[in-house]
């Protein structure tokens, strides 16, 4: 069966001239898709000229005149702008006519459309955004990263469903271990909301092994981390914002001196074995997980390396069919009725 | 003015071997101090038999006959072990036979004694910890780091507050900046806590820069960062288990084959001093802030050097008179009266 992917080519910080050719490579390398490239006519026609007749058949172009900023309010993208790429994108999902979507836009934006326009899944209040990290084991998924500031137990515990869901389906874990994000491992440590997912999570028929502290998460304590989207968000950016530092005082101490620049020539190869391994390039693909379909939303600043990664991974969730495997799971856990909204 | 810091010898993982050695230590490099060695007297004399007359008169033991364990609850520490080297210290404090304390015990019982022998100053409802990160361009404060799970808006406020006093005594900065911690850099992000903490901190009169992301910790965004106990933790372990992983990689990198070890020999000198750039011991030392008194909590794994950073830190939040600063900033600053408990 062919997973046909619809790209909004238009998002992210470098546009058309990336995600185009990504598009092409990816398809190139999966012989089993085909994607509809959604945006600006006139910006990706040139894109896609000298494109090879092998590939013929596998692509097609979707027109939308509008593209949303970056810096858009949400109401735009979901009112004003109804024919940006992002929507038309969405749409596309929402009709059948692909198997799931991928955008490097304004989060905000792509999580108010893809909600507006393909709707939560039953037992689903509130999606949430997951994406995967290094760890010392290999690596884990962890959400919610920002989409939900204030959060329920109830919520922890579909973000724990929906997160073991997402590491059965892309990496083929039969019963994938899920933690509990808290500040200490006991269970009369954290506040009351914690406290009562920790009991859900304990009732919910997941592998839930308890709680997790941050360093958990790049320890690999479990394949699947739960948190509010505050906390999560703060991890996330804090670990990037502390990556950033180390390798830049790294970088400066092999630049002191010439001496020192000899050490970085003779430790080159070795630092860039390193650098793959950690490779953040590796991990794009954020899921936007308890929709009624798949969306992956990749780093505005991927370049076409990254943004193929993102296409992979949204490709993967739609040929596991995801969202019905999240929705069959939900309908199994008794959920309190006076949340859903 | 000789400043006399209460060490409680017994607590952390090593206990006097550790503690006794580094108070000596310091005492030789800050003329300006003594110290009281409080512990079991069993315990302590044999470590300053052979301690050298220049010290004489700079130090003397305080017998205390238990020790709160790193699992004892903070009931047993509060009600049952009255003897404990924990609690003597902060009698010392009290009674003002020490100008402040410093222990690598257990954190909640340190916290607990502290606050219920010495109290919270007028205005501060709630002790915060805080502690010293690298960044980019020095160093930063960020608080709260575990204290406190649920806060309020004023809390925060209170934080920024405390956390400026601490960088201002500290780095000998006079208007520190203070950032808050949220999820995205505008007005409009966050949840309700964080905005309204946000109106307080822009009234306080504080250098109030607006909100920081995660990544803004590392980058120096701030002189100090405020933020929930809970989240100031997750942010710190994940730091921490970050760290880890990527110094883990970076040894296996160099250890793969005889070629990547030589470059790993050529590279010593510059990963050394990139470690030592790093190095968490030159940042031990957490703050707990709010109290009647200076207490400082080492990490439990402290070993002589980092230990001495604490105890120097406490001697220099001692020679400042923090808590006096904090105190007389406070009473500036109105405060909703229902907030105190």
């Amino acid at each position: 069966m062919t997973i046909t992917l619809a790209v909004d080519c238009m998002g992210g910080d470098h546009g058309p001239a990336v995600t185009v050719p990504a598009v092409l490579e990816f398809l190139r390398h999966d012989h089993a898709c085909a994607a509809i490239l959604v945006g600006r006519e006139s910006a990706l026609t040139p894109l896609l000229r000298h494109t090879e007749e092998a590939l013929a058949g596998r692509w097609s172009i979707q027109h939308a005149s509008e593209v949303v900023d970056m810096h858009d309010p949400v109401a735009t993208a979901l009112r004003v702008k109804k024919d940006s790429s992002l929507r038309v994108m969405a749409d596309l999902v929402k009709e059948g006519r692909a198997d799931g979507a991928v955008s490097a836009g304004n989060t905000g934006a792509l999580m108010a459309v893809s909600r507006f326009v393909l709707k939560t899944l039953p037992g689903i209040d509130r999606p949430a955004i997951a994406t995967a990290l290094p760890t010392l084991r290999g690596h884990s998924y962890v959400l919610d990263l920002g989409a939900n500031v204030d959060c329920e137990p109830e919520h922890l515990l579909q973000f724990g469903i929906m997160g073991a869901m997402l590491a059965a389906a892309l990496e083929h874990k039969e019963r994938p271990t899920v933690g509990l994000l808290n500040i200490g491992e006991e269970d009369i440590k954290g506040n009351e909301t914690v406290k009562r997912a920790a009991e859900l999570l304990k009732e919910s028929g997941l592998n839930f092994i308890g709680n997790v502290e941050g360093d958990g998460i790049y320890m690999g304590a479990a394949d699947v981390i739960v948190c509010d989207g505050f906390v999560g968000n703060v991890a996330l950016k804090t670990s990037e914002g502390l990556a950033r530092m180390i390798s830049t005082f790294l970088r400066e101490e092999f630049a002191r001196n010439p001496l020192t620049r000899l050490a970085g020539l003779a430790a080159l190869p070795v630092l860039k074995a390193f650098k793959t391994r950690v490779d953040p390039r590796r991990y794009n693909g954020a899921s936007l997980l308890g929709l009624k379909g798949v969306v992956v939303k990749s780093h505005g600043s991927a370049d076409g390396f990254a943004f193929r990664h993102a296409l992979q991974q949204a490709a993967e969730a739609a040929r596991q069919k995801l969202p019905e495997k999240i929705a069959a799971r939900m309908a199994s856990v008794p959920i309190a009725p006076t949340l859903c909204d």
